[in-house]
């Protein structure tokens, strides 16, 4: 199966190899020389300020977005959420069940944020900002330097879920001012999932060393205590951690982040100039370069999903809820190429002559 | 290396040759029938009830262990907790961090639960009982006969973390009324860390279900809801699900559940019929067939095992904080051999001989 979905993604050779090798122990030097290199290499590709950490949780991106604002926001604060889509809900379902005073900027599915839509809340007390810069469910990506001079204006503490966007859209942590970025094991890294991770800008180690977090699990307190040491506090996944470990180096061997955002830009590109003849709109304002979210002008975007998997072998990404049937995604992320993206036009191409895709 | 440790553990060919395979996508019919299968399987292995329920949630042993302690206990419970070790402690914790009130049967480390540590708790208003059957930090295996007939009568919620006892000792949670069973991917389960599951009996799926979880990722009440359809609220770790798939299959065909817990008895009593000439003394007074817990009458615990991975290239497990020179432990899950018993026992022969292990 030819897999165009935003994760899991295709993953490249040695990533593979390493997932038939045995799991070694891991409460070992070796072992935290591995996670030390992981932290490092992390930081470097988010272009975090030297004085940041990152951690590795074992978990769903949902389960570091929770961390985020569990370790992050109480009831004292008042949190500005970006809301376009599915993953922007959830950012607002976190702050509902955990008694975070919140506002949401609602944005129709696939539109910009844009400076009109943050001037209501200039000066008016907010202490936080949640945003996903990628929001997967539409494949939008936000203007960070909007949001960025907004943050640092109203000095917020900016979080971003940067899940489907590291390492294929540029990034720069420390310019931003960002204090948290979360990405995941099974996006752009290319590893099976189970992994999610959480950059820390020095000022949000302190944030967090100084609060109480009501969950063992997601206190990042103690996932900073043990990653000093290369740690974590509980049994992680240690095959995931070995494979992002490989593919970290493959990246920095293949010229680092600016590189890898570059393949994924010309990948996207690619594939975006290609498809211009097909019934199909392209859904956000602004592009991710992870993601292609395309609406089908008179066919089920369900249907051509299960169609493609059924007869033509090839996973593209089907959209959960009310937008199952008016919208699908294919990813550019993991190891793909532009032979794939031959192999899928030439398929979407196909059912357009069986009538299809009309 | 040669793995004696008690997680990650040695796999078989075929869960790593599923590991080098690509992950799929998974929100398919496809994955949910693995998943429905997934969840049979390990409610036949651990004897649960036909009502009863199962859901896989990614994370370690400890993220089932908050999940059922968050969602099934509150302020309005009284919980007896036993602890012999640091995963009572553990339990502890939890109850303690989610202001659960609860008393705690300490126990030394190593010893049995008996009759009489139970009796002051004998009608004296407690709602429900945690224990870790095998307490891994010991080696000890706790009498489930005198915990089910205690809770029976005191009409207790019985939660067991069987995280490393599941599949290597006998266990029938439908006899004991136990109320939820929880375990781990990486224990008899012999595949890598990521995967902890929860199984439910009926009556705690309906006490689940009519609570508020203040945790999104742990929430069991949308596991089980997403779990009906065989899928999970969040991008589960795909692969080491389809790993577990294969090795419940591989236990069916080999007999089920009684011929891997004989397997793994038969194992773990060669080895211990093996060392009675060294100067190790066993830990605990009841042990689990899933590791042998030794005592190194006069040498660091912590020194062999060092020696043994990098003079030896074997791992046996060494315990941590105040135990980690008094205590090391030698596993008997995942896919060892009695040849490779063979193999540490001549180790350990030779660091005898050259007055190491003296």
């Amino acid at each position: 199966m030819l897999n165009f979905t935003i994760g899991p993604v295709m993953s490249g050779e040695r990533v593979c190899e390493i997932g038939a090798e045995q799991v070694p122990y891991f409460r070992t030097p070796e072992f935290s020389s591995v996670m030390l290199e992981n932290e490092r290499l992390v930081k470097r590709f988010a272009k975090a300020e030297e004085s940041a950490r990152a951690v590795f949780l074992t978990g769903s991106g949902t389960a570091s977005m929770e961390a985020a604002v569990m370790n992050l926001f109480d009831e004292n604060d008042r949190v500005l959420v970006v809301n376009g889509g599915s993953f922007g809900e959830r950012f607002v379902q976190l702050c509902e069940l955990h008694d975070i005073p919140h506002e949401v900027v609602a944005l129709p599915f696939g539109t910009s944020l844009k400076a009109e839509h943050l001037a209501p809340y200039e000066n008016a007390g907010f202490t936080g900002f949640l945003v996903n810069v990628g929001e997967t469910s539409s494949g939008m990506h936000y203007d960070m330097e909007l949001i960025s001079s907004f943050c640092r204006r109203n000095r917020l503490w900016l979080v971003v879920d940067a899940i489907s966007s590291f390492l294929a859209d540029e990034f720069d942590m420390a310019a931003y001012g960002a204090d948290v970025m979360i990405a995941g094991s099974q996006k752009a890294l290319a590893c099976p999932p189970g992994i999610s991770l959480i950059v820390l800008s020095e000022r949000a180690v302190q944030r967090v060393e100084s609060r109480r977090c009501k969950c063992m699990y997601l206190d990042l307190k103690s996932a900073l205590k043990n990653g000093e040491r290369g740690q974590t506090p509980f049994t992680p996944a240690v095959g995931i951690l070995l494979q992002i470990h490989a593919r970290l180096l493959e990246i920095e061997a293949a010229g680092g982040v600016e590189s890898e955002v570059s393949r994924t830009a010309a990948l996207a590109e690619d594939f975006r100039s290609r498809i211009g003849h097909l019934p199909l709109e392209m859904v956000p304002e602004s592009m991710s370069n992870a993601v292609t979210a395309l609406h089908p002008l008179n066919a089920s975007a369900y249907d051509l999903f299960t169609i493609l998997k059924d007869e033509y072998g090839m996973w593209v990404c089907p959209n959960g809820g009310e937008m199952a049937h008016k919208v699908f995604r294919v990813g550019h992320i993991g190891a793909l190429t532009k032979e794939d993206n031959t192999t899928l036009i030439n398929a979407l191409n196909d059912l357009h002559k069986r009538g299809i895709l009309k």
